[in-house]
């Protein structure tokens, strides 16, 4: 068993962590570490609102046992001994820096955005870019590291570079547009979306998620030659909004191809594409893409749990005679799930198979 | 005074045009028409459920008191005789059926799409093309007809077109591609969206919605020669959504201009465009586009009321380097007012001013 | 194993049948009856919509394969031969008809209103007032049936119900005021409640449901003799409001007990009480009443499908010095669960194991 | 015209004030008043958040022109000399701070808790306990003040105490059991209740305020001899819930009245209480209390912007046979109109008219 600590442990991104490591067969969560204010506490009182006794747990799931009577601990450098691997679901600017200080170690799995666009930083989805992970070993040799930082993409890059990659490899991709209409669990609790600011409403703009996203997707569709990666040669823009849905971000994407694609042969090639689905990693999807045929679907509420969050969903395929080659469709991510700890679990199982970790 | 007729007077958007016509400074309301179920009856008690005693008035406004007494009645064509013009409130089938009837006397203005390709048809919305008004005479004189139809567009087409006219006449288009996110008001209420359907959800298609949008901008914004309009030389693709929001459609664009526009310039163009708001019409907007600065803007629950539901609302203007001249905004239009019911009244405000009715 | 037939197999209470019926350990299923329109048709093509494909399917959990492809029949009584036990899923109306003709030879549990209140009939919640079970020789003689009708409460009877029988038993019982906040599914799909009536709202009307709960509640907690219940000597008032909450009805309730209780003898006495959690009845909840210390709690969202929808959830359980020997405290029930169909397998469940089936 | 000063300007209740106070006949804000980091700016720009440039207005109406440009400034207590009258929008640790130094000068109509309870402050609704303004004389008398503090109630006890005034003079009461449904704006902005905590969901508490409901109703109706209220003799105890609704705090009431009224003697009741409806204040309601016949009413969407919120509407009036004397009902009253900021200025606007001011 791979020895884990989780960092961030009482927020709600580590939350989804502890949720998608218990009684995990490869990985033991043998440190959670937090803020001051929790340390040296049980868990279960760490997460507890000390006014009102209530417990704030924000996980569909019920808190795992297994970590309800763990002490919680602050950061410090020489805890690392006993750790094999460190899940990072803290900020940017607390991982900005942290994360080096572990990384000096050991291996970094993190939600964080703060390395993801650096040169040697791999930034990957199982399945579809894992020759990216030989970053790693550059990383490590430029930076004199025994470990490493692999962050997961923005959650509403995930479900999108998914999609497009089987596409890419098979039509080529000239041009992508999309709009997302993004769950409200993606804005957090600090406060994230205010319910009288939602409730009858869209908020059309989410601070730096666009640039993220179209910057992001081209990095995860790049080439890599072991040192670098070049950026995938198509253009991306998007305009994101927030929704009164609370998981599972919804993308409307229009696509110009570099050969016609057929509505048949387009959904053949995403339900063909098995992705990390095949690869005995416990938390992969078994089926990486799933299309719907009814024109109703997907919806985020009946359609964002399937395969526990970790699949992504297609619907409305359809010929776009507007854009030369063009195909459009919508799609839908779990923005919790394959989106965030849980797909950073994912990319820890890969990078463990691959013997990175 | 116009006398007119409000055929459908007891549904949701016979209900509309009350409020629109309700003291109107040039219409006068003198006969209620609806279907023989509520015939006899004084208006407030047709629209009441037996059962229960309510009052099934779906408006924000309350039941203008001038129209609680008014008798309804069935329609039949001698009442037309102290009728000047119609408001056409019913489903489609139903118009297909009776507007013809009422035509061969007397102009009838429809929210109904039954009529709204036909060739000799203009589809106005005026200060955009007052022009095409020119096919009513067309109209009359191929089907002998004394009066005419005149039907609005789809609730999703209207703030469409609108931001498109300026932007065609001044930069030229290439491309428009829209998602749109849709209120429950467009659905209607029969049963229109289910409350446990929206609930936490997105639903991702409304049947036919797209095809409308796609054909109705390109007549719109087409050239008309008298007798026939010449389709706009641009392309048009749409995804259109339903989101749980109550009045107000968002539409995210994304454009390809014939010539380069700086967003201060898209912005400007969009800002003089005066459309109908000059025209002493008594229902159009002082403002026909509002352009915010304000990146969280629009929204639909703050700014689908502004200038009483009649102005496009537009936000989050950005070049876009994905697209040649690319150009990306969303835009936000009232369905129920400017898209239907009181978009209808203007329209005849607009023809009766021009001498049609 | 006891075969079983599902009579409205295709609607939404139907359908919930199905899913706690899934290779249930007792119940085999065996017959799926319908309307004419599903007649002959596999069961996942009678519930899809033909204009576009979808398959029309409302539960939370998958539609379980051993139904897909069943053929849907219509109700025909000789069809009654092979089928041990019946779940009836009708209106209402249909079910005063059908529920009849199969008493005659087989058991019906029924969650229809139609017959709840009739004097030989029992209107049982297992572990709550299985004695009234003896109704059922009498209805039996007295009809000369050789089945039974046994129906089951309305959905927000149920979760009151359960909380005030260990408190009467205990403490006694004079008086019950009760203000309902309930969820959307409960109103079901016909069209339900419409998402532009309840976006931003409350109903505060439900017709019929406060007499129904009224009624109810003194029936099922009456004393029964064999031939006849006598109502429990409370008094209940109830107000039923409709909120924007997809499941779980959340009740406020305030009593009048005959014996003082204080906070902690009433919170134990609910958590003390078994109710049939030990019956070794397959879906009976493993606690049947949850009370929680959090004033936060319960909350639809986060504890309705607790023990999978079975238990009741009590929370705010406080000194009430407004009433003589008051307490006041809410609770939440699963309305499509417990308070539905899988409430009404339960039943069958308890039946079986009485050897009433 | 008065001079007024408005204390904590710049938040929600602030800018509510702000609202109810444009072109007001008799009231003339001369001051805006705010902390340390809006201090010297123009309130546009006070409420401008930075990063971004949005406008943090959150009232339905505009802002309205005339305070755009009014520099915002920090409270000093030489500010003082040109003010009339000061309404206070503070948090209640502010308030319990400052409103003591304004009050030694110049009167306070506040909106916080921090003085409802001390024995010599009135706790005032217009037109249901205007007798209890002679506390003021006591009050300054006492604290050896020339001005005072008037505090309104909360705005969950509003509609209640509006509802019970004249069921206690007509038929007096003996027990109030009041369950509340509260709207998302009660909880204001900071960050009040988030967006994720209640789609789908109710939060079934809400800390301090059913105390808060159930002292101030005994108080307000309580009997005044000038120096002291004596709490009025019946009992009330309250629970008090959120749900997602952005205005409009529903209340689901049973009573147990002194003499027996029938369900048409209640109603008349409500209806013919004028409460300050005909005082000539410009910010009172034409009807202070709204029934409905119709059993769908009050909903909160439909109906809490009748009077421009300063109305309390009644619906669903039925005898209770539960209790002695039994009646229950629903109210709905705008927590932010007659709730909070308005509802403070047309106290002002009684205590002017009666010279207190």
């Amino acid at each position: 068993m791979i020895n884990v600590m989780v960092l961030g442990a009482t927020g709600v991104v580590g939350q989804q962590f502890l949720v998608a490591l218990a009684n995990h067969p490869w990985f033991n969560v043998v440190k959670l570490v937090a803020s001051r204010r929790s340390a040296g506490k049980r868990y279960v009182e760490a997460i507890r609102d000390e006014s009102t006794g209530s417990i704030r747990w924000y996980c569909d799931e019920a808190l795992p046992e297994q970590f309800e009577n763990m002490v919680v601990e602050v950061f410090e450098e020489n805890d690392l001994r006993d750790v094999d691997l460190v899940f990072s679901a803290v900020e940017s600017d607390v991982a900005r820096e942290i994360e080096p200080k572990i990384a000096r170690e050991k291996p970094v799995i993190s939600t964080a955005s703060a390395f993801r666009y650096e040169e040697d930083v791999p930034l990957m989805i199982p399945g579809v870019n894992d020759d990216h992970a030989s970053l790693i070993e550059e990383q490590k040799r430029k930076r004199k590291w025994n470990g490493f930082i692999a962050p997961i993409p923005n959650c509403t890059t995930t479900g999108l570079a998914i999609t497009l990659k089987p596409v890419m490899d098979r039509f080529g991709i000239k041009l992508v547009l999309m709009t997302s209409m993004q769950a409200l669990s993606g804005a957090g609790r600090s406060p994230g979306v205010i319910g009288l600011d939602i409730l009858d409403n869209i908020i059309p703009y989410i601070p730096g998620e666009e640039e993220k996203v179209q910057r992001e997707v081209l990095k995860i569709l790049g080439r890599c030659d072991g040192k670098t990666v070049q950026r995938a040669d198509f253009k991306v823009s998007c305009t994101c909004t927030r929704v009164n849905v609370k998981d599972g971000h919804t993308e409307s994407v229009f696509l110009s191809l570099r050969e016609k694609a057929s509505v048949e042969e387009f959904k053949k090639t995403l339900r063909d594409f098995n992705g990390c689905s095949n690869m005995d990693l416990p938390s992969a999807p078994k089926r990486m893409i799933i299309v719907h045929d009814d024109p109703y679907r997907p919806q985020p509420r009946l359609d964002r749990n399937l395969e526990d969050g970790m699949a992504t969903i297609v619907g409305r395929v359809r010929e776009d005679p507007a854009l030369e080659n063009g195909i459009k469709y919508l799609l839908l991510s779990h923005n919790t799930k394959m989106g965030a700890a849980k797909g950073a679990v994912l990319l820890a199982e890969l990078l463990y198979k691959r013997g990175f970790i």
